[in-house]
């Protein structure tokens, strides 16, 4: 593999791997600036309340308070959401109908409502000042379950959405006619599935430190992984040009898709426009829990109908989203769940919708998958159940229905590439499939395989604005600064950046230096979503180092007396093709474009812009051999084999640490994460990592991973995304081994020894 | 005038009025980084003296020191020079034989040369640990002056330079027959002239911070003037990849030339790459006082030969140039001085050469003139005394011997544009020279006018590698950052390098942001010297722009459905020329480029490199109008006229400022400012501001300035330099109008009142 390339597809540490191993590497939290005061929230200890009275006085006088503010010193006073669906970011336009919250709140409609901040000289005197706020509230009654919520007299959380619903989505991918798909189905199976607001337990805490100085400047160090949206949307929250914002990205300590959406930004950017100093807020560890999104979670009724040589002929969804408080991301997990709930296998008939519903709790947003995992976690269960009912090997059922190249996608873009076959049989050699599907043990505990795949998206076309550019500076030593801004989501992948830029440009890795962050230098880039960082950002690098390379061999070319195109460019050095021993150096052709004097100066610089048409779906088997102890309903997962097919591997390493990470994270999605709230008061009640049940590497299954490399016509090098993908299909696969080995299918996450004890039992009596 | 312009030509308060104004803008000395080191630096206090052993353990043990370095320490040692000769910066190529001085030295060659420093938790300690090293010195004779150093038997600093003389010049313009033409000539005078080492006193200390951190990148804010040649040169001393170097240029407090060469940049990376932490390296104010560059001094004697009419036929100048201790940057005064010596004037015979001399003293350097203002001293005044002699009018002699558009400038390219004509019969009335002149006075106080007039350069062709280049990103909100670093001398060019974007571009002022003073994002700029900035770097400023305008043209185009070369953009509107009412915004243009989902999202980037063939010269004539006390030798300069031939004031406000801080150190070259010497000890006497007496306010005379606008066909706009022109002809103006008022040339400078006296005596009694 990748003989043919110098850089691309080497196991490589990632870019930043010394200064985060040293401790060197400078997050928001590391950033001190002159004067800096520090910000805190005063926070809404009701789930549901109007605010009648703030009196801030005397707060305002304790000695080190800057500023003491609520919703009326907010000017101006202007409604938006945190997601930028109010900004024209889809080509659906700005939907100014889903800005529902201000900076800060005049009724609070879930705990941890921001109320009011302050901005003090320290976090001591900040405290101080928040406890010295008065507020007076008059409860109202609380709703936190989203069924309830679409009741006629369940509370009202926004004025203007009726039974709480805040939207009513069809899939535009719905297509053919359910009644008649259904009717001539042989067989159909069907159940309600529940997902939950799982937390993204970013180690790093929400910060940001915002910055308005007498230049009249905003200045912003934010975790946002779509820095250049989020720029924008500050500039429409405060009505400040977008150009007088500088949005910077420091390292951060991962995101998850939980720095999808502004948080912290908004009041930290508030405070400091009061005062004219930088402030810095940073969430405390339970404040990340309590305000910040968590996964939208889902309840859906699924319906499948399939032929009775296992062709999926019908397929129905009828779900319930829970938004939270606020719409916040939830409206695009919708999208994006009703998509592949009814796409990720060819189907005639088929329809998605949803409702969207306010409760009064944490609003729910961004998580890896985005909904996909939610979709997945019912459709590959009533997959493994037709295939038992119609007597069908689940990986042929799968084999049978999946899409192939050229079909439309979950979203109806032509399939670029898929290697998804080659994944499941793979995996099901790698699995032992056939003889362990027949082993399942004796007695008390029972062994079972099972497995559930998927197909995923590498970037947002045609949900969002897709599209980034790029450019390359070479400096006069050869070595090339590469300036990107696709944000970071602390995946790594600016490294698998820089080695494209590395690879189409002749020079090692180490030769590109990755200058990022900073929007007053950096083109737009849509950020770091969707799988979209490698296949989308990469090919502008791609295309901006092609450039720059072409403007490298033009000079060379000279010096060598040969036509640029019979040259190649190849470790740090420019050769001619026939003659591989006749070349010269990429640094003495850089330094020569600055120092010369033939009147023939010049700055190298390469710049691109890309926009894909498609999103060539990254695919992956995965494949699970658990061990359920029937007495006491405790599992074991043995083993995870996972195949993924990636097109490419850019960095062999980051692919795999993304896969690894994502099983970790479905590890927790499938078996113990679930926020536990008070359903009474809506407290949550898990807010830290001491109560909170994330797996750490001792809860770690034995795993074997195998990377297709199947190259897309699209992606850079051949590369699709990764990032999302290693986590999606993970429950599923857990619970149809689990359906092998005991004959029970769960339909509630997180999959708990007591759920699976009450389903044993339910199966025995029935 | 500049009734064409919306933003060129306009009295706009300087980009960064408000910070400064304010005290918010951020300069060296206010960057604090996470475990900041400060360093310090052990200074000879001797001015020759081998360094026998350096004791270095007890600084090393106190509590609190991270470093103690001195050569030893410092891999590789390499020889190099501050002024980057020893870099391919010249078309002469690299002159490795400058090199010669170390990071820190082996021999003391001049009061202050560093020979250990340290770095320590914070600057007492930093101080203590200096006064623990103990340095065995062996003292060796010294020598103070030019001319004694080159006689044998003088003290030999460098071992390479006989008699001290480290380098014999001879000007490259030199041509003709000297014999001939002196032998020609009706009338000849000369004189033997001396100028100073002037003292820049910049308001702000030379400060750098230097962070070397684990990602293996070195960081460097530097008040260098020339950020891009630094860095290069950085990379050269220290054998560090120029990409592995980021070079930061914060706000300035004035530069003057003071910080064209590399100063504390140096020990302070030496520091940081030793500890790995960051480290501030700031001066006391005897510090730049005793190490930093001064200007460069001549001695020379000036000879021309004229014929009857005022034709001048011959000129021939032998010089000393003293360097003092190491050669720094006064290699290029030399050459500017010689230049300008005999090629300010037309003359078919002239000869220019000098000796570049060491000395025991503070290393000279770049000072505003650069040389220039040093021959004009004598030039000048000798051109008065043939006037004298010839009975011609010095204005007459001038307007005869002047160059003319066509001609060969004092490099021998030829002039573009010159408005010196007219400078000089607009100054004349001004000064109401005809009686001015007639009107010397009577008894104790006498008063006298004179002029003097300078032929400048606008950038430093062919010297230097005069090219630069710069690119132009347009915000989404129709705003542009302008990313540019030709360093800033604090003359607030950066301001008027955007009025030319902004005119371009058809934006305001305001709606350009200047993004500069970072290699990791910016293109090679030369730096700001030479009054190259708005010449150069601006012309490549208004490539960038109307690259980025076409693109904004082209898409306004279509939408309004005509040929982009029907449209033009003005004050932030793009319309049809023959419709002007027919139009549509550059912000809504820009926000349709990125935010776009036809398929043609674009982040509009311009760039351009612009390399010169031509230095354009700015031209000026100042008249004096001065009182002498011909019993105290007072002298009170009573009005100045300055008449200013710019080509086009780009920003008439900062022009005037670039003028008028001329002036006022031109009036302390000329009257106050010379650094005190102890010619024994080689001690500076004068080594703060209290005991070096530069103008203030107080000191300034009346003065009458006038902008003579005469667009060149190369400047952008017009454009031609300002900034060193202020200064140079202002002490020679001055020496006229005291020969016009009393009948006495002074030859040495500063003009004090013990010298009036003594020369009125000498008058007296031949």
């Amino acid at each position: 593999m990748s003989q043919e390339f110098s850089v691309v597809g080497k196991r490589l540490p990632r870019a930043d791997a010394v200064e985060r191993a040293t401790g060197t590497a400078k997050f928001a939290g590391d950033i001190k600036l002159p004067e800096m005061l520090i910000g805190k929230v005063l926070r809404s200890p009701y789930p549901h309340a109007k605010i009648l009275k703030i009196d801030k006085s005397k707060a305002e006088k304790l000695p080190g308070v800057e500023a003491v503010i609520s919703l009326e010193d907010i000017e101006p006073r202007k409604q938006f959401t945190v997601s930028f669906a109010d900004l024209p970011l889809s080509p659906r336009g700005p939907m100014p109908e889903r800005a529902d919250q201000y900076v800060l709140t005049d009724k609070a409609r879930f705990i941890g409502d921001p109320v009011a901040a302050v901005a003090a000289i320290n976090e001591s005197v900040a405290q101080e000042a928040i406890e010295l706020i008065e507020v007076e509230y008059e409860p109202l009654p609380a709703v936190f379950d989203p069924i309830e919520a679409m009741k006629s007299g369940a509370p009202r959380i926004h004025e203007r959405a009726e039974r709480n619903i805040a939207l009513h989505a069809v899939c535009p991918t719905s297509q053919g006619d359910m009644e008649k798909g259904f009717q001539e189905a042989d067989l159909i199976v069907e159940d309600t599935y529940h997902t939950t607001k799982q937390a993204h337990c970013q180690l790093e805490s929400a910060t940001t430190v915002a910055s308005f100085d007498a230049s009249g400047r905003l200045t912003i160090w934010s975790q946002c992984q779509m820095p250049h949206p989020a720029r924008r949307s500050l500039a429409h929250i405060f009505d400040i040009p977008v150009g007088d914002i500088r949005l910077i990205t420091p390292h951060v300590g991962g995101s998850f898709g939980g720095r999808n959406s502004l948080c912290p930004e908004i009041i930290a950017t508030a405070l400091t426009l009061k005062v004219g100093k930088p402030v810095k807020l940073e969430h405390t560890k339970d404040e990340d829990f309590r305000v910040c999104d968590t996964r939208t979670p889902f309840i859906f009724k699924a319906k499948l109908g399939f032929k009775k040589d296992g062709t999926l002929i019908a397929i129905e969804i009828k779900a319930t989203t829970q938004a939270g408080g606020y719409l916040s991301r939830s409206t695009t997990c919708v999208n994006v769940f009703l998509g592949f709930s009814i796409g990720s296998y060819r189907c005639p008939n088929k329809l998605a919708e949803t409702d969207l519903v306010y409760t009064n709790t944490t609003p729910s947003g961004a998580f890896r998958g985005m909904g996909h995992e939610s979709a997945m976690w019912g459709i590959e269960q009533l997959l493994d159940r037709a295939a038992q009912r119609l007597g069908i090997d689940p990986l042929e059922i799968r084999l049978k229905n999946m899409k192939k190249v050229g079909e439309p996608s979950y979203v109806g873009l032509p399939i670029q590439s898929t290697a998804l076959d080659e994944c499941i049989q793979i995996g099901a050699e790698k699995a032992g499939w056939q003889k362990k599907r027949a082993t399942k043990g004796q007695g008390r505990k029972r062994q079972g395989t099972g497995m559930a795949i998927l197909m995923h998206t590498s970037g947002s076309q045609p949900f969002y604005l897709e599209h980034c550019s790029v450019y390359i500076k070479v400096n006069e030593d050869g070595t090339a600064n590469l300036v990107i801004h696709p944000g970071d989501a602390g995946t790594g992948s600016p490294g698998s950046l820089a080695q494209i830029a590395a690879e189409e440009l002749g020079l090692l890795l180490e030769d590109v230096h990755i200058i990022y962050g900073d929007t007053d230098v950096t083109l737009f880039d849509l950020g770091s979503v969707a799988c979209r960082t490698i296949y989308v950002t990469g090919n502008a690098v791609l295309r901006a180092a092609r450039q720059a390379k072409q403007l490298l061999l033009e000079r060379a070319a000279e010096e060598l007396g040969v036509s640029p195109d019979e040259l190649e460019a190849r470790e740090r050095r420019i050769y001619i093709k026939a003659a591989p021993e006749k070349g010269i150096t990429i640094a003495e052709v850089a330094h020569k474009a600055i120092y010369n004097f033939k009147q023939e100066g010049l700055a190298i610089l390469g710049k691109s812009t890309f926009e894909p048409t498609t999103s060539s779906p990254p695919t992956q088997a995965v494949f699970a051999e658990v061990e359920v102890d029937t007495e006491s309903g405790k599992l074991k997962v043995l083993k995870m084999v996972i195949v993924h097919d990636i097109g490419r591997a850019i960095n062999p390493i980051t692919v795999e640490g993304q896969i690894e990470g994502g099983l970790s994270q479905g590890i927790g999605y499938a078996l113990t994460e679930n926020p536990a709230i008070n359903m009474d008061s809506g407290e949550m009640i898990t807010d830290s990592f001491e109560t909170y049940k994330f797996p750490s590497t001792l809860d770690m299954p034995e795993e074997e991973l195998t990377i297709i490399e199947r190259p897309d016509p699209v992606g850079p090098f051949g590369a699709k995304g990764v990032g999302e993908t290693g986590y999606i299909a993970v429950a599923p696969a857990i619970a149809n081994a689990i359906y092998n080995a005991v004959g029970i299918q769960l339909t509630e996450l997180p999959i708990t020894p007591e759920k699976i004890l009450k389903a044993l039992a339910e199966k025995s009596n029935p």
